[in-house]
């Protein structure tokens, strides 16, 4: 094909159709001379070469006998002999009949023979043979036309079609080769078999291709069998790719569904809420694995549950693969409060794996309720150099906010981060991860609607916003206490679940499987967790130590290693935090700071008056004693009144002297 | 069909057929108007409703040419145009002609038109169109045969069959559902066509259905393709379930194969042990999958792998799943002396992952040398949320025995427990398990029937029916040595097998397999499992320190975390009872008492004497313990003479101090 | 068939054609009386039986009509009586018909009947009804060529061959019964049904068979269906199986390709490095699966690697499985300094399982940079119960060699180790795989040819072979620092990937895969493990004490468990390494001696020089710490100036007083 020189591609011509091209913009060339062909003729060579030449045709594997022109000469293959004649097979569908009286010699079994197509009524074809020894074999490529791909329906079943798209999937299988190839309609698997071996081995993801084949039904499955496969480049690669990246555009903006909660907040935040959920909906559309990663605690749960809500029905209804929600998403907790390097590791090596093994390119991550601080960067960095987009949707303080950028900003490419715009902890990642479950797929609004309050709770967010989306989860029937015991619930099964999504098991928690078995379950984990909590209280709090300090406040320490139940739950952060919650309880009225150590950590607790009116801040703690004991190995943080800090075993007495030191020296 | 309202579905009246339903019990109704249908035509129309309509007939897929009645008008659809008339299809395999001369008008491809059956010869069937606008169309349903399934053979290939059954599995492939069915008579799986869409969504695994399909040869599987299925209700429903039921009742019931060791207390548990092998057993005819958990010491291997050989030939047998014993059956170690809340949250989310991609069941769980305490009731429950049965098969001490009942049969299904019927842990969970594995398939009995006699040796169990268990493995040619030195060998690769099932290598050791490995891994994992012990002794012997009270006892102490090997084998407990059994061995004629202890445990053995002469009991120590120091975090117990305390760290001197004055304080 | 006893089998008497057997050296027997048969006769029966006997043929179901001989009396099956007559089936594909005229009596669906072949035109067959009662039923099997796998092409399908060869593989399916027989010339799969049952139980992994089949292509793979398979026995067996090991062994004679870097210890390597080569292209060839062990350190990760890169590509082309790489082939890093227990129960584990449900034989086993010490024999000993080979290619002192033999010897199959003709472990781990890998597999050579270099680099090995290896891969552009540099990320990256093979990342790091992502991720892990370094160096710089020695050695001790980060990287070893390289390098002119400490180990890092001058070797330590407190469980070892030593807690003070003593007793 060739552009058309009069109407220059237009198809018009002073606003008539053009008259060479018959208005497709188009014309075809002669295979032999490159003149343009106006004719209807359906072979691609100009008259005055066919007359020059002694033209033979070769017909491709999907022509039929609708497509045979009397009189032409065809390459043929013989086939089989009988009493009437030879028997020429021009392709795997056609063959004719050359009869005995008028074959001139005598042929092999598979012996080549040019033929002229002399008769056809009915499917039954006869030839003539030729004995031209030198002849012009032209390919004689059958014209078949383009179908988008949501058009194959069942109907198209043993027909051919021809569709363009990009390759999002090649795997090799014990059979041939598929490709899942998307369009802007949709996405298909084309079978190409080439006995054994990878088919189309410098056709790879990403690609974009035109196949020409033949649909049929496998496995009640429509497929293209492929029959021709090219790899298309230039403009004829980019006007495919432009048309279907324009339309998925179109197709994976997300729902303009208002928020559950309105806040100034949210308002700054939801431009980068939609451009998630778009990229995941894109994701969806072209075949991309998805990897959600979010912290192995209530409120990381929520928002990584929230959206694989959302997402599943998706895969299951646009991807050509039927096992795709388990082919291509994957949720998993982090145990640590930020991307460690061992869930990286883990995650690359199984990402490899598919992608070598099934032909899958290499996920679109999101991370929720972890990302964003600068313990997650070396972990990105790291995911980064395999060409991934990171996603980080988080409600941890990211470090200092310049120009409403963070450190990790320059790694992750779109982060969502309440304190980027001014907000705080308490729009929990929990809350985020349900508003832009929404944006992907408004359908499951309703049901996911009271999970941000559980959140809110979980994470001890106290604010107007998170007083509105308790709100909402209490309109739904869920008391404080049980949003409470649900939180502390589902932290519970964290803590075994360990790399295991837990999905029916957390689901079932947070009421989004059966109520009866959500109302069993709270029964009955809830007081194994009470004891679990009261077996270690009785112990904590007959040893923990508390003095009440000339600057006023009651600052109470504990020797965890000696005087906790270890490798059980609750682990130690928890188990300081209930301590504290009872020590601040009892002392209401004073300001109080908890101090619980192991060998080579100190977990910090304090009453938030003792941040806002005495300016205690975890993170400058941190700070100076790195600069008081260099040599200890001082690392760590948090947030202003709940953080720790770790160091060499060695340093424990002197590390914790000086905070003891520093606390009492905080002023009102 | 409705019941025959003559002889109220007997088929029978005054002792002769019924000439109303001939018998049946039931007599057809007219679709119309309800009235009973009495002649043997296949439609389901009265004669009057006949006369009064239009009726055209809708065939129903299965129906063939043997279907169709001349003079009837039917339904069909223009397939194909041809010189000779329009070619008319009434269902995927029925079709006729139009001929050119009898159309009166012209039709389209695909156009319904209503067509006269005129004659049928050769299934070459002729229509004339009926040109009629207003028409009652009745659905003509085939009449299939009810089958059994285990009647469904080769000869039914191509056939059409209807089965009424129950559905254990309903797999979503990437091809067709497959629901898996089974009758009174057996199971087969049902494909079901849907297009990638999960077909009959309403349909679940319990349901009670009604397929209709053809037979047909699925990569070498008899399977029915599903035309039609239908879930049914009310008495259609519980008619066949309780036909079902009754037959796998009796199918299910277990061999009355007599035990191996006859005792009193075995024939007290004879009766719940014939109960757990039948539940069992109806687990493999209804297809639901079964989970084994174990100890993980050598008398909990064998109790399982007994199981476990006695299950999977069932499964090869009765499931239509070749791979059923991979898909069906799950046996996993514990390494706590406990089913502990890390296995159960492992389990679920295997058992939820299956249920929700595979659709089976929540599995049967039966837990064997392990659930019987109250340690082990949180997970029980957890699982018991989920609807599964538990099954405990042990002889831990299960805590005080009321009316026959202990505090954990509020949970657990069947329990079989010696303690239940004053009987002791010497009738171990081995011999429990080979006992019930012969009652579920005595074809294994000869196999297994040495397996009681090494876990005895295990256990150290020393009573009559222990005796008799270790004489018949004696009598099939072990010694009491090459017990000990098995029991050894399989804890040694318990200590290193972790969560896996260790099938083969087990069963090796355990004589299953083939015997001269059987010799060549005692050998060679003997003698290294000696080394290790001898390394550990060594070491352990030099610095442990024993005293003579006053009271005559010889008081062994022992520092684990400082003086022996950790991490390694062998491990704490079984450190402890090598040196208890050399200290007891050496001075043969006092009663002897050992205490080891690491940071945050003590572990406690006793010759004994010391229980039965001087009240020594584990249990109150720890109960004694908790009292005396109840801020100290106390927990444990056991058997009366070996058992272990836990307490947190600090308290480790206060905690040991009180332990050696209780036993200083024993008296004869 | 029976040896010709004319000719002896040679076909040739007097050097011409015998005219016996014509040359074939065999004759046929009569069935019936053994008698020789000479003529072309499609019968197995003598002319003088067929006179005497009313014999009547069976027909195997492959033959077809050109098998019939028109006039002998073959057993059919009625199988549709028509208006015509009865059409009889002689198997599943040969029918004709009893004209009714003829039929002398009514016969049933499915009776059986004896039928003389009466005339035979273009596949229409006739048969006249014999009433014989009595009769000698005779096999007539159809003779098929014998096939070599390899000339089983595209052109053989749907037709019959018959194949001998060796069973690799056993798969029961959800379908056919699955066997992967190979013989000289390649290997094929042949689908053998059983309605369920596994097919041919009889015929197991290893034996010699015949298959009689027809060639078909499923799932674009050819196959042979079986109709018939028999086990072959005695000489028939022993010729089938000689023929394909003297192929084998010719085919997988490893090419002669010239050693990166030639040297006397290579040299001397050689003969072992070439049965290692060819033992694993055996195993590709007879597809047993092939287990490859590494220690999980840079060196050890290059040996692995350049295995499994020279190794998939063969299996890709020799297996018939496509996936063969994923099935038949399997990498593991091992954490531990040698094959641990906890290794070997996983692996057999997985071998076991592979076994019973894929019909697997036991993998060939290849342990690198791990497996020549005596701690490593316990785990290879249990892994030689189950018959597997076990090759070992290691460069760490297997203790002392006497005869070129070293403890391991008697378990090892085949050992290559520097130490076992007179060289050392600056022949490293990774130039050993390297040099095999290229004898595997030629085509990789240019690829991984940088290897060694970067392996020597980690292993700090210096030496001539050394340098040449470097010098190598700076040709290839690799600075020292780079691979250092390389080394190092490796080996943070295998502290992470624990039991993965993290394949691609690996990979990328030692530039086999796009060389951008290796420079970008030696640029982010790189500056990552720096970090990590810095912060590690930073604290146990500031708390090592350094004491100069009478001896005038400086001796620098650190107590690990106070002054280090513990459970991240750079774990102990490296870190007392690091420790150490920055106090010889501060104090170059001086002898230095570094002990680090945890609570049960001691690590020691000298310069050369003390071991050299001094006689400072850490295996002597051990040897007399064990002797001098035999209570302490006094275990450990290493090179001499790189080691560690294990006790239990309790003796930490006394043994390292007596290390320290030791040192300062050393004298030039
Ligand atoms: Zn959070
Ligand atoms: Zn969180
Ligand atoms: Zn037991
Ligand atoms: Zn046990
Ligand atoms: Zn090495
Ligand atoms: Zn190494």
């Amino acid at each position: 094909m060739k552009q058309c020189t009069l109407c220059e591609g237009t198809g018009i011509v002073d606003g008539r159709r053009c008259e060479v091209c018959h208005g497709k913009g188009e014309v075809e060339q002669c295979l032999l001379c490159g003149s343009p062909i106006i004719s209807s003729l359906k072979m691609e060579i100009c008259e005055s070469c066919e007359e020059n030449h002694d033209i033979v045709l070769e017909l491709d594997p999907l022509a039929g006998y609708s497509d045979i022109i009397i009189g032409k000469a065809y390459l043929g293959k013989v086939k089989r002999m009988g009493d009437v004649g030879y028997f020429v097979a021009l392709n795997t569908s056609i063959s004719g009949l050359i009869r005995r009286r008028d074959a001139t010699k005598k042929y092999m079994l598979n012996q080549e023979v040019v033929v002229k197509a002399e008769s056809l009524r009915d499917n039954r074809l006869d030839f003539i043979p030729l004995n031209i020894e030198k002849y012009t074999l032209i390919p004689f490529k059958k014209k078949i036309p383009l179908w988008r791909i949501n058009d194959i329906t069942d109907k198209a079943i043993n027909g051919a079609v021809m569709i363009r798209g990009i390759v999002s999937r090649v795997q090799r299988t014990s059979g041939p080769t598929i490709f899942s190839i998307y369009d802007e309609t949709g996405a298909i698997e084309c079978a190409a078999f080439a006995r054994g071996q990878r088919a189309y081995p410098a056709i790879d993801v990403e690609n974009v291709v035109e196949v020409r084949g033949e649909v049929n039904l496998r496995q009640d499955k429509l497929q293209i069998e492929v029959k021709d496969m090219e790899k298309l480049y230039g403009s004829r690669q980019s006007v495919v790719r432009d048309a279907i990246d324009k339309v998925i555009e179109e197709e994976a903006a997300p729902s303009e569904i208002p928020p559950l909660v309105a806040s100034p907040v949210g308002e700054e935040l939801r431009g980068k809420m939609l451009l998630i959920a778009k990229e995941l909906r894109k994701a969806v559309y072209k075949g991309i694995p998805i990897l959600i990663r979010h912290h192995a605690d209530c409120d990381g749960f929520i928002g990584g549950i929230a959206l694989d809500i959302a997402i599943r029905p998706l895969l299951r209804e646009h991807s050509p693969d039927k096992e795709a929600e388990w082919h291509l998403f994957r949720r998993s907790p982090s145990r640590a409060p930020f991307y460690e390097m061992e869930d990286v590791v883990r995650d690359l090596n199984y990402s490899h794996e598919d992608a070598s093994r099934f032909g899958q390119s290499m996920p679109l991550v999101l991370i929720i309720d972890n990302g964003s601080t600068r313990e997650d960067m070396p972990a990105i960095r790291k995911f980064k150099v395999y060409g991934s987009k990171i996603l980080v949707v988080d409600h941890h303080y990211p470090g200092e906010v310049k120009d409403g950028k963070v450190e990790v900003d320059e790694l992750v490419d779109i982060h969502v981060n309440p304190y980027l715009v001014g907000g705080d902890y308490t729009f929990t990642a929990g809350c985020l991860g349900v508003e832009i479950a929404r944006l992907i797929n408004p359908e499951v609004s309703e049901k996911i609607k009271h999970l941000p309050g559980i959140a809110c709770s979980a994470d001890r967010a106290k604010s107007e916003i998170a007083d509105a989306y308790i709100n909402i989860a209490m309109k739904k029937g869920y008391t404080k206490e049980d949003m409470l015991k649900i939180a502390e619930c589902v932290d519970f099964e964290a803590f075994y679940l360990r790399f295991m999504d837990g999905k029916t098991l957390v689901e079932d928690f947070l009421g989004l499987g059966r109520l009866d078995r959500q109302r069993n379950l709270l029964q009955v984990v809830g007081s194994e967790v009470e004891r679990l909590r009261e077996q270690q209280l009785k112990t904590v709090l007959a040893n923990a130590k508390s003095v009440k300090l000339a600057n006023n406040l009651l600052l109470s320490t504990l020797d965890l290693d000696k005087y906790s139940h270890k490798f059980t739950y609750p682990p130690p952060g928890k188990t300081t935090g209930m301590l504290h919650d009872i020590k601040a309880g009892e002392n209401s009225k004073r300001r109080t700071v908890t101090l619980a150590y192991g060998p080579d950590f100190v977990i910090l607790r304090a009453t938030e008056d003792v941040s806002r009116d005495m300016g205690l801040n975890v993170n400058i703690f941190v700070k100076e004693l790195s600069e008081e004991l260099p040599q200890a190995g001082i690392d760590g943080g948090g947030h202003e009144v709940a953080g720790s800090i770790k160091f060499v075993e060695g340093y424990r007495k002197p590390v914790l002297e000086k905070l003891a030191e520093k606390v009492a020296k905080l002023k009102a």
